[in-house]
């Protein structure tokens, strides 16, 4: 790793002394990961200085690795001549990811200086939605004929070889390009040169339709622990692949999305790095929240205002009320982020609901019972120290009841609430993860200040 | 995908049914991911009848597969022949693992059923930590020597081509298995049979040392998008390899486990499914987090009681006090969730606290500003509408004063506090993940309560 970071700090040095030639001598060797790294850490003036510094065939390795927020502004500092070569230098995927990130005006003025031989794949990879496995997927994979014979077979590839993505697997496709089965790259330099291709061929068990969710597709690879996973349309014709960075990509992005959305974020998650997000981003993305969530608390402080009786005539209620309404937010949280994880794992399908429902009942019951009564020895045992007011007829016991029944009943309910808002939530089409902690602890607020009240009118009398 | 439910559900049956010729007929075309997903969710009796008819040599593929916390007893169902011949068809990695996973009795049984000629291998292996990058790798990857032809470098690939896991990387090592360089196995087939490899291989650029962390390796290979990392030692011999399906499994399991710490779970990350973890472990994970969350809630309920003259002499003020103290929960959470998911992408060092910091004070004044007016215009609005008691001296927008000025506060000392502590947590070598949402919301409680009884006996004089 510290070479790594020696290259950047030379990298950097070069750029801060406008030093173009250290600057090409230090591209050259550098990794277009690290390059969009150090370029997205530019002022405006470095990036000028970086972008008309840059070689543009490396420059549309590290435009395709920058966040989406940053492309357009990007591209629009590079002349139309250097737009055209990025775009020529650039594979299908990347170039289409880069037009969806643009603005509309931005995009047709950009698919004019796409060159005639990709306009038509460019096109037709524009109809898929970027989170979709047509929207993700490459189109340079190895694909050759059934009646092929090996040595036919390698020579077709070779002419494909540096284009290709990955020979991990090499498609069987017909006439009518419609997937027929895999060899792998081995297979083909380890077989004698007649050998026809469909004598040894292997049927491809696991594909996605182009239509499918980028999630479901991250799902199979996973779970099927594939190295490539071919993309068909409604005619089983073979349309691309995913491969394994693609996924990486995919179930980062999904982990860190759900993450921010249980944490009660607006918008889909950043692709930019947390540091070089702009405040005023941070801020927006934070403040819807936060402030629908404050006015659901004040219904917190209405159900306060109404037992402001029972509060008065029995102040040491106090003690114990953040405790009680705290519990039901940190176990329904805790239900709830296990149920969304499962959820995205592809664990739980609609009809799991009653099986969620009576674990997560037993489970609230459990902890319930176990919380209570830890609670209520601890107020039998500390309380009397220093509490001297107790009335005579309500007593420590009495007391310590009514707080343990409380909390049980709080935190059994907090349990199945938070465990079946995001079923229910997904129900109705709503993401779970955005009924994630932070509204289920604003509900169950509420509900806990009315259930400790109540059980204290109850079982104390007042 | 419905294809494979249709075969699980005549799985299902046949294991319901005993039919154990039907049960082998399912299974010979089924994937073992599948098959280990149908014997987790399977009573005692059924995974009786499952081990006692599957084939061994598939039966390994679904043990590799299961949970940790299933290996040891299934294992235990299988007679010592079965035993034996599971540890022999399973990977040098996968066995491993299982030897890792079961209890140092069981072990020490099981490692003298390993054949002679995997003793070694197993041994070296078995010293590395599950959670590092040699505890990961396999060790079957494909090797040559640099002053081989083409031509031998096939035929010797060609003799461990059923045991090499990928070929995408073909790497290149000297006599005392230093790593030199890597070919691609298509520059094999492309090149002319007697060209020299040590001609035409490439430099590596990126590997690892087998003691690094897992997660360090996931997050080069994620950032460098790579196909495969060679894993060396302080020598630099290459030891292994450690591939997509690795990098997809360490980034899963990851993320749950920091979703789960950052819900307030404790112990590590649960490998089985939701549904299939028994309601005890769940109780067993949630409990300790917590019952000592309940313990420090109850500072919130001290301040309660610290203040009561405060609340006593001007009952309104409870109206907003659960709001004020709930939105410092729910800011410090957002922050320490933003900070904790750019830790683990890799994205803030040490060096980078006082950038947070500087960020996240920015935020804080600018989300307590804005949130602090939008309540003291509501107080102003809604407040007089049904509440006629408010003293002379006081007034009404006095008192939004007081309940602004004590949320801009709790947010702004609430999103420092949860961007800075898991930033410290890390510095004191504690899983930053631990300290996130509830133990952030829990302190900062206590600190809301703190804050809004001061501001309010300052600024309205009680």
């Amino acid at each position: 790793m510290s070479e790594e970071s020696k290259e950047t700090r030379h990298m950097l040095a070069a750029i801060d002394e406008r030093n173009a030639e250290q600057f090409l001598l230090c591209a050259e060797t550098m990794h277009y990961a690290d390059l969009a790294e150090i370029y997205e850490s530019l002022t405006e003036e470095e990036r000028d200085f970086f972008t008309s510094n840059i070689d543009m065939e490396q420059f549309a390795e590290v435009l395709a690795d920058l966040p989406d927020t940053l492309i357009e502004e990007t591209i629009e500092r590079l002349e139309p001549a250097e737009q055209r070569e990025i775009l020529d230098q650039i594979s299908d995927d990347d170039r289409v990811d880069i037009l969806q990130d643009v603005s509309d005006d931005a995009r047709e003025r950009l698919l004019e200086l796409v060159e005639p031989d990709d306009i038509e794949v460019t096109k037709s990879l524009l109809k898929y939605d970027e989170s979709t496995a047509g929207g993700r997927m490459t189109t340079h994979f190895a694909s050759i004929h059934g009646e092929m014979t090996v040595q036919q077979a390698l020579e077709s590839l070779r002419k494909e070889s540096e284009e290709t993505e990955s020979f991990a697997r090499v498609y069987v496709i017909d006439a009518k390009d419609k997937l027929c089965g895999y060899v792998r790259f081995r297979d083909l330099a380890f077989n004698l040169p007649e050998t026809i291709i469909s004598d040894f061929m292997r049927p491809v068990k696991r594909f996605i339709l182009a239509s499918a969710d980028q999630e479901e597709a991250a799902q199979m690879v996973s779970k099927y622990d594939l190295f490539v996973l071919p993309v068909v349309n409604e005619q089983h014709r073979l349309l691309g692949i995913i491969t394994h960075d693609d996924v990486v990509e995919i179930l980062e992005e999904e982990s860190t999305e759900d993450m921010e959305k249980m944490a009660g974020f607006s918008g889909e998650g950043s692709e930019e790095t947390y540091l070089n997000t702009p405040t005023m981003i941070h801020f927006r993305r934070r403040f819807p929240w936060l402030f629908g969530l404050a006015i659901l608390a004040i219904a917190s402080g209405i159900v306060m205002i109404k037992f402001e009786d029972v509060l008065n005539s029995l102040f040491i209620l106090s003690l114990f009320l953040p405790m009680v309404v705290a519990a039901g937010g940190n176990t329904g949280g805790q239900a709830s982020t296990m149920v969304i994880r499962a959820m995205a794992l592809g664990e739980l399908d609609q009809d799991s609901i009653i099986r969620v429902a009576w674990k997560e009942l037993r489970l609230g019951l459990m902890l319930g019972a176990l919380l209570g009564t830890g609670m209520a020895i601890i107020t039998i045992t500390f309380v009397p120290m220093f509490y001297h007011d107790m009335p005579a007829e309500i007593g420590f016991t009495k007391f310590a009841i009514a707080v343990a029944v409380a909390l049980a009943i709080q935190i059994t309910s907090s349990t199945l609430v938070g465990s079946l808002l995001p079923l229910g939530a997904r129900a109705a089409k709503i993401d779970p993860a955005v009924i994630a902690a932070p509204a289920i602890t604003t509900i169950v607020d509420v509900s806990g200040m009315v259930i400790y009240f109540f059980v204290a009118k109850a079982i104390l009398g007042l």
